[in-house]
């Protein structure tokens, strides 16, 4: 007969906490009490309960093969970390699978359980814009090592390798203050997207740092950013009584939406109105004007995520402490903001 | 015991014949002599040799996974496929896995190997720039249904999914013609490269339909063509004595680092020298002159694979027969050809 294990869940269910909790107890999470702490390491003690990521040292079979799950695979930011995390596991000798969530928390679940059925050796994944519930996640997490990246999740004890997002727009808006702007637009994503809400918190410091208002007209949320979108909301934003002088797309895509309306309505590209964007697609420098933006580094971020997963699956003591890595990223300056 | 099963590579074996002759002679294909057919055929009768596509049916266990294999996940034409290839397999209640074989053969073996062993129902691939040993996909094929795309090969007796590479490249070099241009320069790849060999045919095909001479100096291959190879050979394409008055690029890349090229020098596009582009990615319409260039409907491509795939898992009978299947591609006359 086989011996039960104990297993995160169990210790849960025992306890009547959720999956995450435990897991944060048992990592000494600061945002979990220490009556809990305390609560669920005597029991997993009683237990005899071993974190998994012991058990997997001693697992025999090695399949070498990195599972990666992406909201979307197709997205430009996204290719250039693929490519960094195909290069990086290619020079270790592993080999990659890559999935799609679509962006669906359900379709998500499926792949990380799919994952685990493949046998491969750890999971890197950048998860969907609404993933609350990440008790699928925390399961995994008792079988292999994680690492996330990019959209990442405070609530899952593994190592996040992340950008500066917050800083680089909080510099990238502060460049636009210094040429003289003003009034600065914001086109972004609702508080569903991490990195937009980043991105959004580094707008708003910047202005509060140099005495600038915020007026709710030039702050426009959109469901799915996209270079439509930037075109459909410069339209709105030229139609208002007062024009931006600046406008700061979180994307490259909309930025370019926005450049291409401003032209076609001849507004004086930076004189008029500044724009800027975010990632240094390559299509920023193949606009005219070419476009200011930040310029994040995502082959950086996959081979940085490649690293660790591989030291988790080589070393899995390590994996008790869950290492929070941000990777710096650069704003790119061009004539679309140009010193005037 | 497990009784011996009687597969391609034992009739291949008994015969002295490689696996792809075996394979192509049960499928009737023409390139086969009567007399291997016939041998063929009778000892796979003696044999009791039944299609694994027959046995497929069989199966009990289906994964609902659908694998892929390409060359280069992060390509833009290759992403507006697994785009088409995403929706079309989830609107059928499937799930998709990806892998890449960074044109390289041995690890496009071991993928498509990997992707047996994951159980998947049927793998789409598009294979390698140089797979001259085909074994290894005819050995996949004895076990689940394979359907290629983009890059096929007429080796495989397996539907492929293809677009008219050659009548594409026919047309907008006519067009070039049309507008009065005599000197039409192209930027190819070698021989291993499957598409560009089409498009240069097409390319030759109509410069000898209106009587023009293929000035050697005029054809320009490179090893792996890029935005890069596109100024570099721009430059060269310039420095000759006798100009050309017209450049098609085989990729939209490669394109636009020509447009940027003749920016640079100040040489009027398309009066002077026309420029056109193969795939219609994004940036064809963000550079200026916005380029003239060959749609690609590459997420057409993708559902179609899809569909012969999921019927064939379905209806395995239907292997028996490979289809080629063409989709057309259209050309999209912009700024950088305009009749002047």
């Amino acid at each position: 007969m086989k011996k039960e294990v104990t297993t995160l869940k169990k210790l849960a269910q025992t306890l009547s906490l959720s999956i995450s909790t435990v897991s944060r107890a048992l990592n000494d999470h600061p945002d979990i009490s220490n009556d809990t702490k305390d609560k669920v390491q005597k029991l997993a003690a009683k237990l005899n309960y071993v974190p998994n990521i012991f058990a997997k040292g001693f697992r025999k079979h090695r399949s070498n093969i990195i599972g990666v799950i992406v909201p979307n695979i197709t997205h430009y930011f996204t290719t250039t970390i693929v490519r960094g995390i195909m290069e990086e596991a290619e020079s270790k000798g592993y080999r990659v699978i890559i999935s799609e969530s679509n962006n669906d928390v359900e379709k998500q679940k499926e792949m990380f359980n799919t994952m685990i059925q493949f046998g491969v050796d750890g999971i890197l994944a950048s998860l969907t814009k609404r993933t609350r519930d990440v008790e699928h996640v925390l399961a995994t997490l008792n079988n292999i090592p994680i690492v996330l990246f990019d959209k990442v999740s405070n609530k899952i004890p593994c190592t996040q390798i992340t950008i500066n997002d917050e800083e680089a727009a909080y510099n990238i808006v502060e460049h636009l203050i210094n040429i003289g702007k003003k009034r600065i637009a914001i086109i972004k994503e609702g508080e569903y997207s991490y990195n937009s809400e980043k991105r959004y918190s580094g707008y708003l410091k910047a202005l509060k740092d140099y005495n600038l208002e915020v007026d709710p007209k030039m702050v426009i949320t959109v469901e799915d950013i996209s270079l439509l979108e930037g075109k459909r909301m410069t339209n709105i934003l030229l139609s208002s009584k007062i024009r931006p002088d600046a406008i700061f797309a979180i994307t490259d895509g909309a930025a370019i939406g926005v450049i291409q309306t401003l032209i076609k309505f001849n507004v004086k590209i930076p004189e008029e109105i500044a724009v800027v964007g975010f990632s240094n697609s390559v299509n920023s420098t193949i606009i005219q004007p070419k476009l200011t933006t930040v310029d994040q580094p995502g082959e950086k971020i996959g081979r940085t995520a490649v690293k660790y997963l591989i030291n988790e699956i080589n070393s899995p003591e390590d994996n008790l402490t869950s290492k929070m890595v941000e990777i710096k990223s650069n704003i790119v300056i061009r004539e679309s903001s140009f010193k005037s």
